[in-house]
């Protein structure tokens, strides 16, 4: 866990972050034992190389000396570290300073002897001294008067200026502007199609300007990840304004600071990296889920379909994965108009933490007067189109780019009499939030030739496709090559699709 | 991801790593643009802060400064950084210098006015010069001479420590010694049981002696992973001779030294950490599956089992996000004797990596006279009982904690006269692996009445309980309480897997 807290610390740093006080419990005891077992470096010279304010005090029961650095570490413009040597366990007769303080309860009898030797009473077993009492209540009395002053100065400030006010009671409570979502843009039916990421960066600036909050950038992958909010500087020390945040090489750190914006709130944060890397950041997105952080990460370069650069960035079984994670909202959008709604999903959804995964490649942009508007995306699967007079035989799905080919599949298929379902299907847990009659709707139980189309590994998907069905999928790593020559390779074409799809019918 | 390379950094440092040097390219370019954006710390003071050896290069074009500067940082007893300023794209007409000479290709323009600009010819266009071909080939006589030295000193050492070179031989051609599969320990069969993170430690020390290549360890968690190899001290910078790796609280940079040390070969290398943690180190993990490193890795605490330190730390969608990784092999042994034979595999796997999830808390030892043999769990998935005379109406399976929950049920329904399978399923790649008559003789494809328990989410396992089916799994986060309270809460009692397992049988 080292690495993210290096990573944060680079960063503040960097920005600045005057506000940022560690205090470091320098207590030389890991787990496993003495730390000089694995951890010798010069911490607090490597935070000087940040950048930082360092303090160092020699004794942590010296009350005074750590107030003190406290107030210096506040009155420095830089972020501060403050390294106290202290020893865990402090009083525990054998106990002290070794690595069962650590991890283990002390135990009664070295709770007893910790009260003797510090001259503590032994009845009763919890014993807050009057003195001690009396002073924490007056923290009551500062915090009333705090609240009392900040209450009128905010009054104030409603009087002199009464929009941004207005404003700013509406960014603390989390409300969207009236009719923000009007400003979510239409893209025009289009056969050579457009990149999902392309789509989502064109998303990004068209609602910028309805929503001033929305603030975010990518872990140096910007220009790649189509993150940048246009007519708004970087956000730099020297440019608090900016709504554009270089996080640098630093995808852990990343989606921490994301998940501590939308904690913080007044601003809806997101990051962005490929979706490969979405490994990097995980146990950051787990906790955003946990925590329920409104979180949003923009995930581009979404299967094989990146191409030339191989194996080591092609997400195969990072869909998978990340769907298994409890309250986190997955969308893999299949063309530019799904887009603009995931987007509207993830502005929306302020309980929990949303991702996209986008493709680098061009996707067909389909005729949403002939198929089924792309609003429907909110409800996570949705019929995109019915081919035929009578009951579909078939019901194809597909996620993200895969869409095209279950349209180009279907199409051909419609061409010679068959009656076929297409299912757009970018979200498995917004379709799981659905009622029964909604799911039934779209997967009617006895309809059970049913084939799934999705570049990443088929783990999960049995449970829509049924015993009975078919996938299309990738179950092993991909390789380097352009995006069409390996697409074709791995049997992502209409045509394989519809191969597939008409041994189906025929079985 | 400049958090592991912090992490290692750091402990490069630590242990006095003399033999590493880093060249750092430090052109001021990242993809977004200027480092300056986001990048500002003082590299080559963080460096010295931990330990190394630092250098600086005001111009990476003069090459005698950089050959001295090798030459130094292989004299010098510590790892060595030598930070080379750069231009990237050097001599591109308009790209030199900036962040589009990283991600696009020059084109032929910008080649051919570097030519011009560096006196080069244009035709051919690739030139090798005669003198920088003969140059390079002085460094074929000097190979051949360094092999022959090799060879002659290997075959001096040979004559002189007959039994060691032939210990030599055997670790550098990655062979085990015969028989060594002898000291694999037998667990008594226990109703109170054993945790089987502690199965593992006492397979590691049994096998300990008979392999001596067996080298790891843990990110600050041995107490708790059961990972010391007794009788052999700490591996540091003056005992290299120590077996027991402290990598610290860096779980990312110890799976990637795990990786490391797997390619390298004569050791047999393994870390250690909590499911949990898996996260930290999955890209990492990742590589050694694409890249087919014989990494071992002992994950425990790998459930809500794991009780009171709560949903941070109980693991729910890592079994079935880890699962997700082509060409990694999960096992989750069912008791005691299923672990010693997980090691088994590990050991033997020598093409990909290989990982266990392990139980905090005690599981019962079953009595492998009553029961299969615990060397079925090397295919993966295997019948441990059929309980009755006639066929099986219903097929419980699980793995890890939860077999011992699918054993108490099944003896219950056998005493009611039921005829119940119980397939213990430490891991679906073994099984996968297997052919399609063993696969169907565990699974006959006709008893569709099947029971999947597994303290996980449920994604991918309807493959192996069908449509038909049921599970009991985790859905949600985890809480925290003794794990005896989160179990009869998430249902995984005997007496829930008793319901379920009637329900299914009289549907």
């Amino acid at each position: 866990m080292e690495g993210i807290s290096s990573e944060a610390a680079s960063l503040a740093g960097h920005l600045n972050l005057s506000k940022l006080i560690y205090l470091y419990d320098d207590n030389h005891i890991s787990i496993d034992g003495d730390t000089d077992m694995a951890f010798t470096e010069n911490r607090t010279a490597r935070f000087e190389a940040y950048g930082w304010h360092v303090q160092q005090i020699q004794d942590g029961n010296d009350i005074e000396a750590v107030d003190e650095a406290i107030n210096l570490a506040k009155a420095d413009s830089r972020p501060s570290l403050i390294a106290i040597r202290t020893q865990i366990g402090y009083g525990l007769p054998t106990k002290a300073g070794t690595s069962s303080a650590h991890g283990e309860p002390p135990g009664e009898e070295e709770l007893e002897g910790a009260k003797e030797k510090l001259g503590w009473p032994h009845q009763p077993r919890f014993l807050v001294p009057d003195d001690v009492k009396e002073h924490f209540e007056t923290s009551l009395d500062k915090g009333d008067q705090l609240e009392s002053q900040w209450k009128s100065d905010l009054n104030d400030y409603r009087d002199a200026y009464p929009d941004l006010a207005t404003e700013l009671d509406r960014r603390i409570n989390r409300k969207l502007p009236d009719g923000w979502e009007k400003n979510l843009p239409n893209f025009e039916p289009d056969m050579k199609g457009m990149a999902t990421r392309k789509a989502s960066g064109a998303t990004i600036n068209a609602i910028a300007g309805v929503l001033p909050e929305l603030f975010g950038g990518s872990a140096d992958l910007a220009p790649s990840n189509k993150t940048w909010i246009d007519g708004t500087p970087s956000f730099q020390a020297d440019t608090p304004e900016g709504r554009n945040f270089h996080f640098g090489v630093r995808e852990h750190a990343m989606q921490g600071i994301v998940n501590g914006i939308a904690v913080h709130g007044g601003l809806i944060p997101y990051g962005g990296t490929f979706l490969v890397f979405s490994d990097y950041l995980r146990p950051s997105l787990r906790l955003a889920a946990l925590s329920g952080y409104a979180s949003i990460t923009v995930f581009t370069h979404d299967s094989i379909g990146l191409g030339e650069d191989g194996p080591t960035h092609q997400p195969v079984e990072h869909l998978a994965s990340l769907r298994a994670i409890p309250n986190l909202v997955t969308i893999r959008p299949g063309d530019a108009n799904e887009v603009a709604y995931a987007w509207k999903v993830a502005i929306e959804r302020r309980h929990g933490p949303t991702i996209f995964a986008l493709s680098r490649q061009n996707i067909r942009i389909v005729d949403r007067q002939d198929y089924a508007p792309a609003s429907n995306l909110e409800k996570g699967a949705y019929v995109l189109k019915d081919f035929g007079v009578d009951e579909p035989e078939i019901i194809l799905m597909a996620s993200g780019s895969e869409v095209a080919l279950i349209v180009g599949a279907g199409e051909r298929l419609a061409e010679e009499g068959a009656n076929v379902r297409l299912v757009s299907f970018p979200s498995w847990e917004l379709f799981e939030a659905q009622d029964q009659t909604y799911k039934e709707s779209v997967f009617p139980p006895h309809i059970r030739k049913r084939l799934a189309v999705e570049a990443g590994v088929s783990q999960g998907w049995m449970k829509y496709t049924g015993a009975e069905g078919d996938m299309i999928s990738v179950e092993k790593f991909g390789v380097s090559a352009p995006y069409q020559v390996i697409f074709e390779e791995y049997g992502f074409t209409i045509d394989n699709v519809y191969r597939h799809a008409r041994k189906l019918i025929e079985a």
